[in-house]
């Protein structure tokens, strides 16, 4: 079967063409700025052949015309007829208290995740317009399925979910923490186990992705038991963009002063906070970084802080779990910026932990970043969160068809 | 000298009596509900004379006015004119970005005061009023000392106390983290480097002030590098009636959906979250103990709530601190609460601590609470916060008679 797996933004669509045979990857692109002007596809193929159009994409739908015709394009194509994709898989942030499980999408499915969009206002409405727009482009018949950033953390105890707000909230409004990131936190984890040797069952892990957005997630054999991220991706550390958890007076505080709407201010928390929000030069880690070469104080004082904070959450996931036997970092910034892998690991001196320099500096790809007589190892695992929803979707598709 | 030392709320005022030539304490007692009717004074001297008075105060000035007629009371007073008080010194809890240390009470001082009223809204108003009520009853010649929950919290580094939003708030507001029960961290911090029969600069130590207000301080060679409350003392983990830190998005959520202003808003997560928020029951741990004995579910998960937020707030400061020589717990729920303290030492074993279930449940007064073989000694060590306040006043009104 060959999947597609699709992540849809507000202004943005990745895609991803899968042949499941071998889990390889056919081709792959993003279609950027849609419905904002100057939007542009990209495009490349296993073969190494590529494409970049300018092309006015007015909504989803647009966008999905343009990966059909780059699929089956007789020159950089991949397939000869759209038939030939089984199933398609999309990637949805927020499965709140309902979706437990990876799931095939039918109508109800749609309102469901528009229901829940106030929990991820940056993400789930995207991820609505992406699956109608497949659909209306690949046909009705074409099956698709929903996999949850989400649902990856449905195993967490009521301890580490409840937020100690009145209980009424949680049960007239399913306030709670559900976490984020789990496809990836899932991958990497499960790859994290088998680098150790171990069955996943007997480990424990801790996982940091570090990207835009950044969560950690505390995995004891196989299943979360804690996470960073919350009943929004707001929660949990500093991020690109994002305050992570504060005291809410902080909130209150400055709507008061300020005069802001809720919905003001928690646009200002998710988009002018964080790196951004401290360095005032750029929510980019490589920009941040740039800056405090040439010796912003505040770009260097970003950095300092958010260093501190991931030490930190894993100094508290270290207790939750009772102990750890392995530890990665992966996205974005926990892939590629090794300046905060080694500051990060520097604190983590104190439980045995030992960065191996030079190992840290050229790691690429899956790599080891600790000595060999670290008491507990750390790796970068690159994560692929479209491999898992393209497994995920298969799996499904065909359990469905039985 | 004589110094009176007041802790004075909305509604009530706390005092006691020190003879500051041995620190001993000629006698204390409490006013409550002033100005809420049912109003009663209470009172014991050093020879275990006591006395309770129901009467009407409607302010804090009638309120000084019983504390007055007591102290000189023909039978069970300690003093025989009001003029030998030679100083009184005032709990305060935000000194904001202001006052770094404690300080001799001036109109200005007062003023300033008022100013940080907005960041301790249930604290700061009730302290100008005891200040007040104090000179007036007292007299101006009587000098008197503010000493500040947050001063000792000064040291935190940067990192520490910014939160990751626009950096505009902290240079407009003084939004940061300020840290609170500072007079008892510090306290309880030197007198646990005293029990390790250490110098304090040569430890790193983690405090647990757990009451009804909690906080956990990180203390390093006698500097506070970190603390759980923040800009408020809303701010940490899960409290009796509060919350501790969130995702900023569950506060914007609620008054959403809710119809909140951030005033209300405000006033649900200090006073109806936490314990009280949780159970459904108390705020009072003892309450909430009976409830979770008779089989209330909510009641256990606030327990357990409670009991994870402690632990993984030391885990954060172990990591912060780069390791750990001692441990103590103080305040209503520290001292006196053994299964709080034995569920948070079980969750540290990890860390090589090792509960000695006996000395925890016998500990009367200062004791050791782990094993002699425990990696990490705990100990719980009564608070004195109001001999701290009595020192500093002694000190200051001393140093400016010279």
């Amino acid at each position: 079967m060959k999947v597609l797996v699709i992540n849809a933004g507000s202004s943005s669509l990745k895609y991803q063409l899968f042949d499941m045979k071998d889990e390889s990857v056919l081709c792959k692109g993003n279609c950027e700025r849609i419905g904002v002007g100057d939007s542009l596809v990209g495009y490349k193929n296993y073969k190494g052949q590529e494409k970049t159009i300018k092309v006015e994409m007015n909504n989803h739908t647009e966008a999905f015309m343009q990966v059909k015709e780059l699929l089956t394009d007789p020159e950089v194509g991949v397939i000869s007829d759209v038939k030939e994709v089984g199933a398609v898989g999309h990637r949805v942030v927020q499965g709140g208290a309902i979706f437990h499980e990876s799931t095939v999408v039918t109508p109800i499915t749609i309102e469901k995740i528009k229901l829940l969009s106030p929990l991820a206002p940056l993400h789930n409405p995207g991820a609505v317009q992406g699956i109608t727009a497949a659909q209306s482009v690949f046909g009705k018949d074409t099956p698709m399925v929903t996999v949850f950033d989400t649902s990856f953390h449905a195993t967490m105890p009521e301890k580490a979910y409840m937020y100690a707000v009145p209980y009424e909230y949680y049960e007239k409004y399913s306030i709670r923490r559900y976490g984020f990131h789990g496809t990836s936190h899932r991958y990497v984890s499960g790859k994290l186990a088998e680098l150790l040797g171990k069955d996943i069952k007997d480990t424990k892990l801790i996982t940091c992705h570090i990207g835009n957005g950044s969560s950690i997630t505390a995995v004891e054999g196989g299943k979360v038991i804690d996470t960073s991220m919350g009943l929004t991706p707001l929660d949990g550390f500093m991020m690109g963009t994002r305050s992570g958890s504060l005291d809410p007076s902080v909130v209150t505080y400055i709507m008061e002063k300020e005069g802001l709407s809720a919905k003001e201010m928690d646009t200002i928390l998710n988009k002018k906070s964080g790196l951004l929000g401290i360095s005032g030069v750029s929510s980019d880690d490589r920009d941040v970084c740039a800056a405090e070469d040439s010796g912003n104080e505040r770009a260097h004082l970003a950095h300092q802080m958010l260093y501190y904070q991931i030490a930190k959450t894993i100094g508290s996931y270290y207790i939750a779990l009772g102990g750890c036997d392995g530890i990665c970092f992966t996205a974005g910034i926990g892939e590629h910026q090794t300046h905060l892998r080694k500051a990060v690991l520097d604190y983590l001196n104190v439980l045995g932990i030992k960065c191996d320099d030079e190992r840290n500096e050229t790691a690429d790809g899956t790599a080891l970043l600790t000595t060999d007589d670290s008491k507990i190892p750390v790796y970068v695992i690159p994560t692929n969160e479209e491999l898992v929803i393209a497994r995920d979707t298969q799996a499904l598709v065909e359990k469905n068809d039985k």
